[in-house]
């Protein structure tokens, strides 16, 4: 099955355009879990645990694991098997390099763990995407208007054809590639942009982060139209705040995300 | 010291822009070596072993380990840890991350890895810049105007400021930081486009990749000036052809480049 069937398969089981985000920072993680790559597994597991019933998706933020050496690639690879086989995985890695070197990091994403998708950075042109492109089966989100202060200082600079260069990026890649292996990371904090996008490419699928700890504006994008897209929780389901019971926390902030992110368009095809 | 005084500590020791680059390809390496990555690390520790006398900086890429998970991580700790103290040390791994995942990046590779130095994606702006710059005695190269055929998508697509997307991403990063934190990646096959570089980051240290292997004309490059820089070789050295002895092979190469890249300018301050 190709990538995107099971992801639109999931969406429509599930009724949600929720993804939960694997961010474990040490500074944030309930206090029982330890300070070390074993509390991070242990903690990750646990989250995956309360909230595999109710998300469409995992996305995996390589900037946390990494940290811990070869520790953390190894729970990467221990996080991404213990995901169950319907939900749809997404490794946020942001790679980018020319051709012969991406080859390489599309091979350890999508064969070596075994990822649905992955995230990657377009600044470098065609041919450093083009291998992840070539895994047919597989999908690609690239970055097309990311929700942080400094998506100003590049995506948002007015090109020559009077077009930002996040348009730019976002016609081409649409342009290149099928709707089914590429999609966009926009934002939830861009809303004012957001109906050009949908307007630019009303049929690719989005990966919105941004939500809640960010302060992304979700009521605007769904009176816009989140459909079709993956909105990306993080922070906001994973350290929900003090209370006595963290198991309960989460499921409760799993179970609003995915109410609130609940499908009302037609049946994802 | 600061990781630029180091660098240029070096350079004028050795008389040389020369970079050694570490792209173990399986398919490439000496049929002695195991298929595995054992045999990559066996590869890599003989080249070292092979050209340390001889270059003034290795460039580690990340895209040639990851494919092997928490071993080929593991593999990239002992090499850093190999490479002699007086060496400079690149981490090319073009990491990019809105502020809150880039500082982990940033973490990883000037923390628990101990690079000097990294190769960064700028697309995303300033706050995810800012984490690995915070590191006031390591260096940062941005990517600047890569070396591969998609350079032209967007690198050199003109702004409404009549400005090349490059120019305006080098132009704004030598603006936020200083010459001793920030260097470019320009690839020697942008040859067209070295003499604008030049002149808009005249001091600033350039890594130029391309060389060899991918064609670039570093005639032209060092007529218009290669000082400061290093210039990556990696191909080229590392599989030097079909020989008897490799390690004879390596070291001609190797040679053959530090002369070819000597600083012939003033000494690096």
């Amino acid at each position: 099955m190709k990538a995107i069937e099971k992801l639109n398969k999931i969406q429509n089981e599930r009724n949600t355009f929720l993804c939960v985000g694997l961010d474990p920072d040490l500074d944030k993680i309930p206090q029982n879990y330890s300070r070390d790559i074993q509390g991070v597994f242990a903690f990750c597991s646990d989250v995956i645990d309360y909230t595999k019933n109710h998300t469409a998706a995992y996305k995996i933020n390589f900037a946390f694991f990494e940290v811990f050496g070869k520790e953390g690639f190894g729970v990467i690879e221990k996080l991404r098997q213990s995901i169950p086989d319907n939900i749809f995985t997404i490794a946020d890695a942001k790679r980018s390099d020319i051709g012969n070197s991406a080859k390489f990091y599309a091979k350890t994403i999508f064969e070596y763990f075994d990822f649905d998708a992955i995230t990657i950075n377009p600044l470098m042109g065609r041919d450093s995407i083009e291998p992840f492109l070539n895994y047919s089966n597989k999908f690609a989100y690239s970055l097309g208007l990311t929700s942080n202060p400094g998506a100003d200082d590049f995506f948002k600079q007015t090109m020559w054809i009077q077009k930002p260069l996040y348009q730019l990026i976002i016609e081409k890649l649409a342009d290149w590639y099928s709707v089914e292996n590429i999609g966009f990371v926009v934002g939830a904090t861009q809303s004012d942009y957001f109906e050009i996008i949908r307007k630019v490419v009303p049929l690719h699928n989005l990966l919105i982060p941004g939500v809640g700890a960010q302060g992304g504006d979700l009521s605007k994008l769904k009176k816009i139209g989140l459909y079709p897209s993956l909105v990306n929780v993080s922070r906001d389901i994973l350290y929900p705040g003090i209370s006595n019971d963290y198991q309960l926390e989460v499921i409760k902030k799993t179970s609003y995300y995915k109410h609130l992110l609940a499908i009302e368009e037609t049946p994802l095809k």
